[in-house]
């Protein structure tokens, strides 16, 4: 592991002296420039510049990095020196600095200050480390110029960030921009208004999407499967209200904790107060409390699809990977202490069997422990017995994981799921979580079989995690190519000219009778048919962009000899017509 | 039509009679008890009193009703006379009357104010009419006592009303006991409690129902075999968030006619402010608007089953029926001018499929016309084109309808829909409501045939109206009874004894192979066992009383013989295992 550390670190110091040579590029093509801060990062640098009334776009890059080029062929000498605060503030003042002065002047009076001087072209406020000097740099590029307030802070002034990426070895580079250009091109918000999935509209506002007919098929058909998989484990679906008395967070204990966050809901009619729920289990616990509980119907088993809302900053809106409006395929179990492996193997072969379904079978799970710290809430003992539970849960499934001490929430432990996608970025979706505390809280309890109350233990589970959030990754994931059993419309079926209606005829009434039952049971085709008068050619093309798994495409030869001209993505199959169904129902 | 009217006004005359008769006795009774006021109602009459500290309830009735009798039985004389207001004043003063101080003082100076003497033993400041004398006083009944506002004004002091029913022949007044006996049998908040259906917490708050597993199998069944009905006429699934920034009802109109009965909804994290949607037209339009249409793709046909928040007053909630969140199974169509009728005719016939279905086919139509108001936005040409259209699909429809000017909406025509339950009660329920409104303040538009931009109209409807309302009267209407198709738990079986199980394992492989197709595909058998080591009388009992359609009664015998005791509501029937599965799919 040491050397890759200090690769790393060489890495870091050569992104580092990027930064400070894309300032000094910049401040030779704009000299009226003021520098905020400029630092390494994840697989590159920026720097933050106020270019005062002058507006920088992408543009421009090239302009800088040509620039920036020319600079580093000059194998200029990186060197540290160190002055007191006043030369600091002097020097920051003389090349009118407005930020470093800033920053400079928060320092303590007797601090001893150090820059960084490239050659005699540029020098920077910079703690280090830097490269020895500009012929240590390696292959980079500038990538995007960005927004970003001065010191993250919303009140101050807007900031131009300039992006760039640098790696080693330029096969590393065009690696990474060839992931980068992959990735845009499944930027799922670009994907989801190509493919007609979901809008925004100004008047409703941002972060909550409204999904169009073909994006809620897909909402439908993810939530429909996952709770399915549930179900045939014997969880129930239960229905609660999105709002609710704020005593209900009260007793739970959230208010406390994020009562700030909440959305509050004011009722102008009668007066009082109510909170959107941002999740279900406090709400779920009403219902396992309606009623008295005997051992004999333990676990008990509570799942529902249904909306929470969290009040996202209005920043870190983006598509559907961060919204206001989440809907979760939660569920909650209610079980006794020795049943706690069992219920955690039972959701753990459903998160297996649902990403295997998607194409992302490779999956990590971190087991999160307490550690010795106080803030751990419930009896230790439950503790270490649970964490047993669950280890012994992943070893059965098979599970690729790891542990993590002092990772747990402070109700329980968990573990968490990181599925990888097909251009290898990890994502964490699925999880579950014991709680210990809220069945406390809310005074749960169960008659056992001696006649006792019981209290029972909580495990949240959600196995897409948000739908939204999922299906933001899933578009990703699938480039807009779903597989066969999900995608809005599977089938699509283009007429040469007008002569094969009777036959498109015959068509329809065989994909009528078409019900897919694996992985979802009940799933009928979802097909359209393109009669317009239109070129085939322009059909054709209509249905590829709108990524149709299956074009039929029908003409009058095709109508004589029965049978049906099929274009798939990666190739084309001519099917006899009595094959039709069962060539269909085969399609992955 | 006269002579009914006269009865009526008779009727009317006798039971305002009665409501003196009632203050009479309660004046002898409680001598210092103060009189509010007293009117004839439908099937009755009450009398609003302020007993003071003395607590009246249902037990002090037989009392009353006894003195109300002896009284009656007086045959006295209904005399009425008139005075001045100083005189009135006095009158009142005199018997330390100070609700009626209070409606005296309000009246003008100069008015004549008339009283109503009965006999010598009771004066009531009262406009009439009433009978001539006691001895025309029909059959009649004190049935309740509730609590009621001075004036309905929350702010003045409670009073207790006394409610008594009344009508001309005996026969009449036992068939409405009888019908009122039976609808509190069938009470969906008794019924929703007994049956596990739905359960309310005082965390959560009121008028804010969680489902039970049960009653959220019921309420999905309901919801999915509306939509189903729509879904086969081309109606497409649309998914929109419960909040929005108020400018979509700003825009809609909304904001200025019920803007101070939204629900606002605050964001403490960014500031700004939301409104819980109360309704899902405005958002299906930003939908509709989310892109170009054409008129090929015309009519667009959304729906969605989604919960509206509603800020009711706390004091009219009431289980299901008035309810805070309502999930309505909503749709809205967007069409040409010229496709209103086929349009109506399509929504219309499935209203009637599923009432029917619901076995209340007994329906009544009312169609709400313009009148010659200003009121109505929109062209009039436009309206009587669409009041002719929505006309013809109610005639081609065979619907018993009348028609009503001035009752529709101001944006356009509607039909309202009356549906009898089991025990003659008629509930409002289905809507399809024209609009031409919200289309133009959306500048929703399409491209016609010339490429010119066109304007839709829009048609809304709610088959079901909302799921929550329509539970509350189909629990009422069916008393829990639930068709067989929509009962939460459809069979169960319970053993005799243990020896049995190997025999209920073969039963239960033939239960999960059913599914049933009618009136909702895909509906697969949901049943439970009871193999307690409770009494098969008391595993009987209980399946009785959760109204179970069908128990499966599994003894030794029944075992060696290869059949099922099958016990029914009304029946019971023996059948061989190999005809077990149709048997059950012939059920209703």
């Amino acid at each position: 592991m040491k050397p890759q550390k200090k690769d790393n670190i060489d890495l870091e110091k050569m992104r580092h002296t990027l930064s400070h040579v894309l300032a000094a590029a910049v401040q030779e093509l704009y000299p009226t420039a003021k520098l905020g801060i400029g630092p390494a990062i994840d697989n590159g640098f920026y720097y933050d510049i106020d270019f005062g009334d002058t507006k920088i776009s992408d543009t421009d890059l090239s302009k800088i990095e040509k620039k920036m080029r020319g600079i580093i062929a000059r194998k200029l000498p990186m060197t540290k020196r160190t002055s007191s605060k006043s030369e600091a503030l002097n020097w920051a003042r003389d090349h009118q600095q407005d930020c470093k002065i800033e920053l400079i002047e928060e320092l303590p009076e007797d601090a001893e200050i150090s820059f960084y001087d490239m050659g005699e072209v540029f020098t920077d406020l910079c703690k280090g480390p830097h490269v020895k000097d500009l012929s240590e740099v390696g292959p980079f590029k500038l990538i995007r110029v960005a927004g970003a307030y001065w010191r993250g802070d919303e009140k101050r002034p807007m900031l131009t960030r300039i992006y760039g990426v640098a790696f080693n070895t330029q096969a590393e580079l065009d690696e990474y921009l060839k992931r980068q250009e992959e990735a845009k091109a499944r930027d799922h918000r670009k994907l989801g208004k190509e493919l007609d999935l979901f809008c925004f509209s100004d008047l409703v506002g941002a972060g909550l999407p409204l999904f169009t007919p073909r994006g809620t098929e897909l909402r439908e058909l993810m939530a429909n499967y996952s709770l399915s998989l549930r179900g045939r484990e014997g969880f129930k679906k239960v229905w609660t209200p999105h709002i609710t008395k704020t005593d209900l967070y009260k007793t739970s204990g959230h208010y406390a904790k994020f009562g700030d966050e909440l959305f509050m809901v004011h009722s102008q009619v009668n007066g009082d107060d109510f909170a959107m729920k941002p999740m279900n289990c406090p709400h779920h616990t009403q219902i396992f409390a309606s009623r008295p509980r005997t051992y004999r119907e333990m676990p008990v088993r509570y799942m529902e699809a249904t909306t929470d809302y969290r009040d996202e900053k209005t920043g870190e809106l983006g598509g559907l990977s961060r919204v206001r409006s989440l809907t979760q395929d939660d569920s909650h179990v209610f079980c006794r202490k020795d049943q706690i492996k069992d219920e955690v193997k039972r959701l753990v072969g459903i998160v297996k069997e649902l990403y295997s379904t998607m194409g992302m079978s490779k999956l990590r799970a971190r087991l999160s422990y307490r550690s010795d710290e106080d803030k751990y809430l419930g009896d230790k003992k439950l503790w270490d017995m649970a964490q047993g539970q669950i280890k012994q849960a992943a070893i059965d499934n098979g599970l690729d994981y790891f542990e993590q001490e002092g990772e747990a929430a402070f109700y329980g432990p968990k573990i968490d799921f990181m599925a990888e996608d097909a251009i290898g970025r990890e994502h964490q979706l699925a999880t579950i979580q014991l709680d210990f505390v809220m069945p406390e809280r809310f005074g749960l309890e169960f008659i056992n079989e001696k006649g006792e109350k019981e209290r029972p233990v909580m495990i949240h589970h959600a196995t897409l995690g948000s739908i939204e959030r999922f299906l933001s990754v899933f578009i990703e994931h699938t480039g807009g190519w779903f597989p066969f059993w999900c995608a809005p419309e599977q089938v699509r079926i283009v007429t040469v000219n007008n002569t094969v209606f009777d036959y498109v005829s015959e068509i329809t009434k065989i994909l009528d009778s078409i019900v897919l039952d694996k992985p979802l049971k009940y799933n009928e085709l979802r097909y359209t048919v393109d009669e317009s008068a239109d070129s085939l050619g322009k059909k054709i093309k209509r249905a590829t962009e709108m990524k149709i798994p299956a074009v039929l495409v029908v003409g009058p030869k095709d109508a004589e000899e029965k049978v049906v001209s099929i274009r798939l993505r990666d190739r084309e199959e001519k099917v006899k017509l009595s094959k039709l169904a069962e060539f269909i129902k085969g399609l992955k």
